[in-house]
């Protein structure tokens, strides 16, 4: 089918690298790369350039950060910079700042420990975030990692890191989604709410 | 959120032109795209505009074929010459290839006539279809265009153009999909097969 096109082909295996680009889709995205105008092209190769040479992570926080600005979290005496609400990624500090009830600052793990992947505590941002706690007068950190395996393993890790600190460690809330019947929740969610019931 | 990233605004711009990366993925493409290595990044510039420069459309039935390489199927003599099946894009051609059971040419329209969208019948390859149609001497064509109305829209104005040529027209069947159960499958598809029902 594409025994004749090696660039095409070429195009496609670097396309699957791209995250969440389903097998379905690769082909469109695939032709749309294919029939944009040269100049357009060379426009979007220059801007993925300079966003990637341009943009860092803040050295603090771990938040993107462009080279030539402040960080928007820590470098803002709006937001209290005592609380550190502990994500995995950026998209998942996007998630918390959509709702604009958080106004704390972050640290991005960059990932999970996740041992079959071959990634250890060393490879993410906890050590920084252990000598934070320290330097920052840091009250209070929120364990916000994601509720997988890996997730829960790596908020644990992060809580026997800190504990001797002597600083609030605490968790987001688990229960029924808003606007959920409990009939068509899961077991474990549906357990979870009654074991951790709150007062009306 | 975003305010402060200017550069990272102006790629998920960018991405966002991108077919079929939905809002949630935009950011975890972003974030990808952020973190490649720079001569990673290089590479995977270089070889979009290879492809882009490298690929083009056969000039007769407008498959993507490679610039110093022959069309995969108008120089293929075993495929059938004559029998030119219609699709709207190179992706639906891929589909019927996954098939196997599919032995002739494609005629890729790149695209449906929708007048909301501004797409008249010449922005489309209608007119080089007619053409093949005498010059090829074609025997049968297959509109094998999507059941949307842009698509029956252009099967029907295709079918009119080349009706005085006295070759002959067919489409796909349409009726129940392979191992689904009647009472899963809408009204209309139903009403279909019953009515396009075939000798057993």
């Amino acid at each position: 089918m594409l025994h004749n096109l090696p660039t095409v082909t070429k195009l496609i295996k670097l396309l699957q690298q791209v995250p969440y680009l389903a097998s379905k889709n690769l082909f469109r995205v695939t032709s749309y790369f294919l029939q944009m105008d040269q100049k357009h092209l060379q426009q979007f190769c220059t801007i993925l350039q300079e966003a990637n040479q341009q943009v860092l992570h803040c050295s603090v926080c771990f938040v993107w950060k462009e080279r030539d600005r402040q960080c928007t979290f820590c470098d803002n005496h709006r937001r209290i910079q005592d609380l550190v609400c502990v994500v995995e990624s950026w998209h998942d500090m996007l998630a918390i700042e959509k709702t604009g009830a958080y106004d704390g600052v972050y640290h991005v793990l960059t990932g999970v420990i996740c041992p079959l992947d071959g990634i250890g505590p060393d490879d993410l941002t906890i050590e920084p975030l252990v000598a934070r706690v320290v330097t920052h007068n840091v009250t209070e950190i929120i364990l916000a990692t994601n509720q997988t395996p890996e997730g829960e393993a790596t908020a644990t890790y992060i809580a026997k890191k800190i504990k001797d600190k002597n600083i609030k460690i605490s968790c987001l809330a688990r229960g029924i989604p808003v606007g959920s019947s409990l009939e068509s929740i899961d077991r474990v969610t549906v357990y979870k709410a009654i074991a951790e019931r709150r007062p009306f």
